[in-house]
């Protein structure tokens, strides 16, 4: 191990109660983005993070937004905040996002101490909203140039920051941003890292290499002018209710197989190199069934299940809008219904190839129905999926930096959800995405009681730097 | 015609801006009971049909129901107004209910004049809220008494007046009023007779012989402990949704075939002599198609389209509780879904039985699925159907006083929706319902425009009294 590693390491250790109570400081700021009354709390985390990146001898920039329309009030969207350390040409230049917002959390919801008040448990946890979503991360990335200040050490690459506060709540004007500042702020980013993850398991570090895509359809299926009567017209009319409950039966079994004829065509071949990192993970199906207080899983054992979410595509049916959802009863028969539902996706599958199957699809069994009704399918929205080799040099050093830090080789895992800015940063800066979890499996971000262990916070702190060095040595 | 009746006549149509002035009064109250700003002016309009009804020298009562949560906020429950009128052991009593509120309405809402205003249109249209639904009927009982004492005729029935102020919002309090009273205040009832229905037509007078009966159904679907993000969760699990979608789509097919086996087993059989009742009816296909704006019949002929909403069963699928009904996205895979649908129900059916056959049936299809998610399927609530043999003396009366009016015999309908009071009366008082329309089929109650012809008003007045008078001649 590098000198300069072996300094950082035992420096937080030595200063690891500072650096608690650093992150105490910013859990304190409750930058909920999704309250507008908070919104003034969710700018002034945006201006506690320029202030310190510009004490840490960071040029910054507040790249403003605009408004924002919430509840009939207008409001200012949070800042994007930029940061650029260091511009030697002679040092690779990595990227970092995070994001400063954080879920709502209200004690009553079920937290068994103030989620805006940091708490050191007995047994390692930090409990507080936004501990591990995102805001140990971001404040870890600060910490760790911090740390190098301290010592006197060089940082051995130039660093970018983009730190957005309107992540839980859609990434308002990021993409456009990344876009804009690809030839600006970004210009000449060889590799980005985004921390805003966790591990497979608790006990082993772990690498990101793939995110689902998702597709999200509406299909709307729409007759008389107005509501009709259950008891005038039951009966003697063709309901759009009937019709699309129908179709809607039609897209995917109770086992997830999806029923549009084509779809599994598309979905790249699972071959023996990848069938290896299935092998020994640090994932339990019981995991889930405690997590859900209900078995109802598809398949006994866990690759299967890893599988299904993580290199199959799904279907899930969320809702309908314009039938009746309220509890009790109401014995109307919805004129117009929207049935919606979305794909998550994987490679090879194509966003236009999918929704041409989709569409015809619904189409053809609308049709087999037989009802007088009209039907329109749409996608709604779509978000690619994302695929990166663990083979690439930007894993291979997060590989590294995970294996000196914590003495052994991470796993290596994929997400069955979405994160649409590893893909828009890819795209944009023509540069790889390294996503390096620091927090575990169960520190239950977005819920109740959320933590990170004092143990990630401290490591991903060591991690963060040990990256760069591997980073610096390509 | 008896002296009478012709002198009625005579002063219903010398009178006839008087009565309309009278209506425009009544109108010009907005009673809606589903607004708890508006419950004073509810309150209000039960106070004036009180103070009319005893200068008409009836006994009063206001019957008082309590209170009612709305929104949070508790607000007295309009009182129902009883009155007596006559108490002569050698005349009959009939018993009359009408309701005094009516549904919300704004000019907004696409009326082409001020809903509370009466309008008296160059076409003989009297267009206001409440104007056929039901405060033109209500007042013209009240009118007819009055006519019949400026007259100095002989009221030649004694009246029982029931008169509500919460119909339009399920008759809070009103099943138990009738029960208790049963042997009270409504003691004595020959017959019972509602005028809050319209014809089929808007030519030809109409008496309503039957209605639908209703069973209302919730199919509960839970699995996990909460909402689950479909990225993460979607292709792992068994989904509630899907198990509940698909068992749905089971119940009934696009032309309204109910698909539980048994339940058409329980129908009547369509004899000869009930076909006569549908032979020559003033009912077009088309009228239907121009109140919906789009045709989504099941049935090319009048008669099956009749047949299908009178006298067989129908289900309809309302929506679904917990999951998604907004506009826009959300990718969540709801935990615990409630699938609501309604059977309309008609003789013989028996509700025991058809709970019965709907439990075992959804459950069977649910087993089919093959989810690990569990289900429940509960009746909510059940209203019997209705049905009168239009032989009946009082369904004669009403039909000769039809005929004498108007000069031609009524049509007999059905209807497909129900009026639950009608059974209540029928059970609580022991006496026979008739269903006597004062308005046309196109008068709108409920919607926009709402209107009465004066056509429908004032011959209307004149049929009370002649229904009186058959009565008495029984």
């Amino acid at each position: 191990m590098s000198d300069s590693l072996e300094k950082l390491y035992k420096y937080v250790e030595d200063n690891k109660q500072y650096m608690i109570d650093q992150l105490r400081e910013v859990v304190a700021i409750p930058s909920v983005s999704a309250e507008s009354g908070k919104r003034s709390e969710v700018i002034r985390m945006g201006h506690w993070l320029r202030d310190r990146l510009e004490k840490l001898g960071a040029k910054t920039k507040l790249a403003e937004l605009g408004n924002q329309e919430v509840d009939g009030k207008t409001i200012p969207l949070p800042p994007i905040v930029l940061g650029q350390y260091g511009s030697d040409p002679n040092k690779k230049t990595i990227t970092i996002y995070g994001h400063y917002d954080v879920q709502p959390a209200y004690k009553s919801d079920g937290w068994d101490t103030e989620p805006f008040t940091l708490v050191q448990a007995e047994d390692g946890r930090l409990i507080g909203r936004g501990a591990t979503d995102d805001k140990g991360p971001v404040l870890g990335w600060l910490l760790c140039l911090e740390a190098h200040q301290k010592l006197g050490l060089d940082v051995p690459v130039n660093l970018k920051f983009c730190f957005e506060g309107m992540e839980e709540s859609g990434s308002d004007g990021l993409d456009d941003l990344i876009v804009r500042e690809a030839d600006g702020w970004l210009k000449g980013t060889d590799f980005t890292c985004i921390s805003d993850d966790n591990w497979l398991g608790t006990e082993r570090p772990c690498l990101t290499y793939g995110l689902r895509g998702n597709n999200y359809y509406h299909i709307e299926v729409s007759g008389p002018s107005a509501d009709l009567h259950s008891g005038v017209f039951g009966g003697v009319v063709h309901e759009p209710m009937t019709a699309l409950i129908s179709v809607m039966s039609k897209l995917v079994d109770t086992n997830g197989k999806i029923l549009i004829p084509g779809v599994y065509d598309q979905v790249a071949k699972f071959t023996q190199e990848e069938s290896k990192h299935y092998e020994g993970l640090s994932f339990k199906n019981q995991d889930l069934i405690d997590d859900m207080k209900f078995d109802c899983l598809i398949y006994e054992n866990e690759t299967d299940t890893l599988k299904s979410c993580w290199r199959y595509p799904s279907l899930s049916l969320h809702g309908i809008e314009g039938a009746f959802y309220s509890p009790g009863c109401k014995t109307v028969i919805p004129s117009k219904v929207i049935g919606k539902f979305s794909i998550r996706t994987v490679p090879d599958m194509d966003i236009d190839t999918l929704n041409k199957l989709v569409t015809g699809y619904v189409e053809d069994e609308f049709k087999k129905v037989g009802s007088k009704c009209s039907v329109t399918v749409s996608c709604i929205h779509s978000g690619r999926w994302w695929y990166s080799s663990p083979n690439h040099p930007n894993f291979v050093a997060g590989a590294n930096a995970m294996t000196r830090v914590f003495g052994i080789a991470p796993e290596y895992k994929r997400e069955g959800g979405s994160i649409p800015i590893t893909l828009t940063f890819e795209e944009a800066l023509k540069a790889n995405v390294l996503i390096l979890p620091m927090g575990a499996a169960n520190d239950s971000p977005h819920s109740t009681n959320e933590k990170i262990d004092q143990f990630n916070f401290l490591n991903g702190i060591k991690l963060f730097g040990a990256y760069w060095d591997e980073i610096s040595k390509l």
